[in-house]
């Protein structure tokens, strides 16, 4: 038996699922939409992420890019090099070398920005090079919220925010995070789902998800959630409806999706049962008051990975998963969304990168959302990959 | 045991099951908001139309009504006029007759109108008097149409158009007509679901909540849709996905809910294979295109209650139910969306209109969505309403 | 469009439903099992009864039939009769006329008997002729457990039990009655299901159906069952399982399917909140307790078809449907169980018959079950006629 | 932050998830069923068997142990040994060393034996020590098949077959392992499961549960199953039902769980489509055939962990998870049955092995199942440990 186990072996496997950038890639490969144009990338490098810069390299880009700080894999990199890119960054860089990775890639004067958190388009500002930009995506909406807040007006160029799509709303948001979400769940604790009460906070999509799949496990699942439409959706999809305060002693597990912080504030840890477990799945490591659940502790065990058990003076032993963090991309090796997922969002770049290269004066200046026409004509190309006719 | 079999006691039971309009009707007996204010309503009249009316003349109103033509049911008429209002028409008036006493209605002056179809903001246009109209409702996503259609910029009192709302949306066209649906196949069919092959065309609100409900049911459920982003919402969903010509062999049943005409025309009849059952959801009964279907048949033979049987030259048989109509309304004993959503629906009706009588300087002339505020407080009653914290 | 309204009409559309009957009168036709043997029936003489004996005459079957007391329908024992067969008994027939009945297929010295509630069985001790039988079925499981209760070791010849096929158990008990009462429920009562709560009472094969149904359509469900093991099934399906007593405030709707009476006595009675439904899908009449029900009230009143309302002293109002009876035959226009199940059915009794007649030195005198070889040839007859391999 | 990382902590976190075992431990620490005898096990030496040696020994057990090859965990066993009990063995034991091992427990003349595979039942017999044993329990099914085949009517003490248990069947087979299999589907190969058809072959308890938590999941889902009765069901729970060899080319992936060898045969593999995912949840690495697959490829790569795809002449990749072992139990991290589900299947065989200590009168010799009484008691605590009535 043939072993791979380096860079390339990896990309290889995770490029055979991830059919619309293959096609992409082809078709990029007769097009070049981006003879010429150098392309600046801030993202997560990870196999996948090797996968879209190859499509981009396809379409003529020359690729600068740098990663997130902590996340970069090694292997990654040195494929990637070897495929002719110029990549700032290691796993063990220091923050202050992350900034000059991310400075390096400002200084190199790209065309096109492949950004996230909006840190390449906060570094062109700053350098005063936002002149030479012709436009740009960005991957996040923390990044989207930065541009329509404390940079808003400032970008001279387009800016397309992933994000905002509506296909990313129902196929990571709903589907991949509400599924990754329960088999995170199990996978971390290895506790059982079916006939354990679940406390869902916010029904946004992906509390919309996380419920629906923890039902369809066999939970019973109450959902808490402030908004009075979407309460009432969530009465009428079958789910008791209640206040937190109210649910605290009824729940096994109580899940966060938010997007508000100290939602399982003191308030409810106080009336939490013995042994009950906490999980976030919102972006942001805040649903969940940590702080005060720390504060009420007189010890703190790891039981297991990502598994910390707060233990109470009144006897009651809480168990936080993934210290408050996504509890989808805690424990030992989470692999994120799904490889399809992934296919569509990075399909969703490289076609809005493909607009702004090519038709940048039918886009204006500043965020904005991905076009009508390549939501649909990505949609239609995911349902035809699924095969979801046969 | 005691019998009650006038309208009287079938209002009273109907009554019991209304909460939210029991609530509101002990509010405005104190409130009085239409004090001193004529109604005019133009809907259809049934026991639940009676328990609106109960309310808003609790409010103060003066009731001056009538109906749709050949729905009118004439114990309720009774019932209503026991009471002390003015309704005109009976269940066999003519076409004629029913103008007239939609014309009735206008020649009364209201103060307010409680409208479907937009008859009486039409039939005040015409009288001219529009200009004595504080304001109205609508009930109907048509009368929405025609008033921003033909009559746009025509009416210069504000008009509510109760159908757009979300809860409606949710309350009445995906839980509502999704099982009213899947009952009442049932009900005229006498066939089984589990297992059997459905086509469901269109994934609107409608649609949605049919596939789901067959589903549910243990059907086999594929969609058609030509929508993109509805196409791609359903082949995540889990459905098979896929034109209806490509389904037309495939399926046992088609219930079509995408209110376009002709969606079942020739080139999916002619594929349909023998013993196929065609339903209709849509508002309009065009959806199937039953010309065409009678146009192939050498026999039509009605089999049973909203049940024919097209026997065609190759020998294949056809079945249609409710003759193309509203599937949901067909049959023996239909009774339509349950109270409870018909609850829903009567008291944003009963809170627009207090918000027309009140505080109509609040309002733009015109059709208009459901103040927010409104809806909100009507989606907190209705969960408080089912229990759901319980 | 021609119009067919009588017995022939009405069985034609029916026969075009139920394929395994169509198959085996071809079959029979051939083979002719029954030549020269009369056969007996006594059972519900509507359509779907008059397609079965179709095919039995079709084999070569003398029928001599009688229906059950107040159920027989004249426009079918019309066409039975045309057909070439004797049938006694018409809708209005007193007990005693029906007694006769039964007696007159007893009389004529039938070879094969097609029994229900072993009233024929009885008949032919009883006149001191079961020597002169070859054999027979049995369609129900109260006869089933007459022949092996006071008429044990009475009978000379093999009686083959329908009701005992695991095949009934699933495609009947689960999916028919489970199906059936929660549309039978939407039909009388024209109430909401989705977040609604439901109390089910019992879990064998009705009550999983019933539960797993309910559910599906958004009700909230909650399983009293003392049996330790199907409890525990329960608990791991997802449900809430307590005892009635626990349960009684919490719901809104009862359904018994337990098999023993008084399930929902005066304890759980007392506890029911204002406007709680009852409902039975169990065989007997017996499992909710309607003396002690009407001995609290001092009020009934019928409210609609199938339902009546109990006001207690305290001023609650308990809705019973059905008067306590099966609530899936119950209201206007109930179909029961649907084509499909009905053509499994029946056929277990086609080839169960055959069996009889042709091979009777292969079974053993007395009640036994189907064997097991027709048990399997009508799985994957009604597979293959279900078309589940597309 | 205190920090545990050693058998001590890993064994209380997963102690604190088991209560039915916790409470067993606290009832014999009272009433010392096993005083004065010593237990002799052969099963997996992991955290949950910790705390299943922990109740035994509260019991008065004296406990000499073994664990099974290669699966041995050191530190659990440094953990036990601490505790008092005698082990034999390590992880990197050889074949020859664990067979000294089980040997080594024989010789110690054990009282009562907690078996796996009839291993410790085979070895008293070869050592003639049989007489002197009490009576014991036999953990798997394939012991069970083989204390009824090979050892039929060999053995003198009556031997509890844990695994003919009921409360098995549907705890651990149905929920257990049709949630386990799709979340390592998931864990090991990052695919989306929504929309994506599955084939799986046999609908037993195990493949029941997986196409109800595939299709829960999202997934479409098709079943192969050459039991008529079983195939039935399948149809009527509303999956597609055909030959494997008319799925293979409509699947994506294809989960075996028949008992069977060699049920992915080269009928089958040579019709799967490029790409195809094979996976077995059986218990038996033989129902794929990956020698037929071994033998037409021209490469076979390993592309991820329990991931090889196998590269044929003809174009096609066809991907192996885990080898065609148990795929719930593959890849990184695998964590196995639920502790819920573990802990039930230990309660099992504590009361069982307390039966054996205490009442051998009540039990014949030789392979049996659970007591029912036992099976009712422990479904009871369970439901209650649930709190399933909340």
């Amino acid at each position: 038996m043939a072993s791979e186990s380096d860079g390339a072996a990896r990309v290889a496997w995770i490029r055979s699922r991830m059919p619309l950038l293959a096609r992409a890639r082809v078709d990029f490969a007769e097009s070049r939409p981006f003879d010429g144009l150098k392309l600046g990338m801030s993202l997560h490098i990870e196999p996948k992420t090797a996968v879209l810069l190859e499509v981009l390299a396809a379409g003529g880009a020359e690729v600068v890019a740098t990663g997130n700080h902590g996340s970069t894999q090694d292997d990654i990199v040195a494929f990637l090099r070897d495929s002719g890119m110029t990549v700032f960054g290691r796993r063990d860089d220091s923050l202050e070398q992350h900034e000059r990775n991310v400075r390096a890639v400002v200084d190199s004067t790209p065309d096109l920005l492949l950004d996230n958190g909006a840190d390449l388009a906060a570094g062109v500002l700053a350098a005063g090079t936002a002149g030479t930009v012709t436009g740009g995506t960005e991957e996040t909406t923390s990044g989207g919220l930065r541009l329509r807040g404390e940079l808003a007006g400032a970008i001279p160029f387009p800016t397309i925010v992933i994000n905002d799509s509506p296909l990313k709303a129902i196929g990571e948001n709903r589907h991949g995070v509400g599924q990754s979400v329960v088999e995170s769940v199990m996978r971390i604790t290895n506790l059982m789902i079916p006939g354990r009460r679940f406390v869902v906070a916010g029904y946004g999509w992906c509390g919309r998800g996380i419920a629906q799949y923890l039902r369809a496990f066999g939970g019973r699942v109450a959902v808490a959630e402030i908004d009075e439409l979407k309460a009432f959706e969530a009465a009428l999809d079958g789910y008791r409806v209640a206040p937190l305060t109210e649910l605290a002693e009824w729940g096994e597990f109580f899940i966060t999706a938010t997007g508000h912080p100290g939602v399982l504030g003191p308030d409810v840890l106080e009336l939490l049962p013995d042994g009950a477990v906490l999980a976030n799945a919102g972006h942001f490591p805040w649903e969940i008051d940590t702080d005060a659940l720390r504060a009420m502790a007189h010890t703190v065990t790891e039981v297991d990975a990502a598994i910390d058990r707060f233990d109470l003076p009144d006897g009651r032993g809480i168990v936080l998963l993934a210290g408050g963090r996504m509890v989808n991309l805690a424990g030992r090796e989470p692999k994120g969304n799904s490889l399809e997922a992934m296919d569509l969002g990075f399909l969703l770049q490289t076609l809005s990168l493909e607009r702004v290269a090519t038709r940048a004066d039918t886009l204006s200046p500043g965020p904005q959302a991905v076009p009508d026409d390549i939501e649909r004509e990505i949609a239609r190309r995911f349902v035809a990959s699924m095969g979801a006719s046969r």
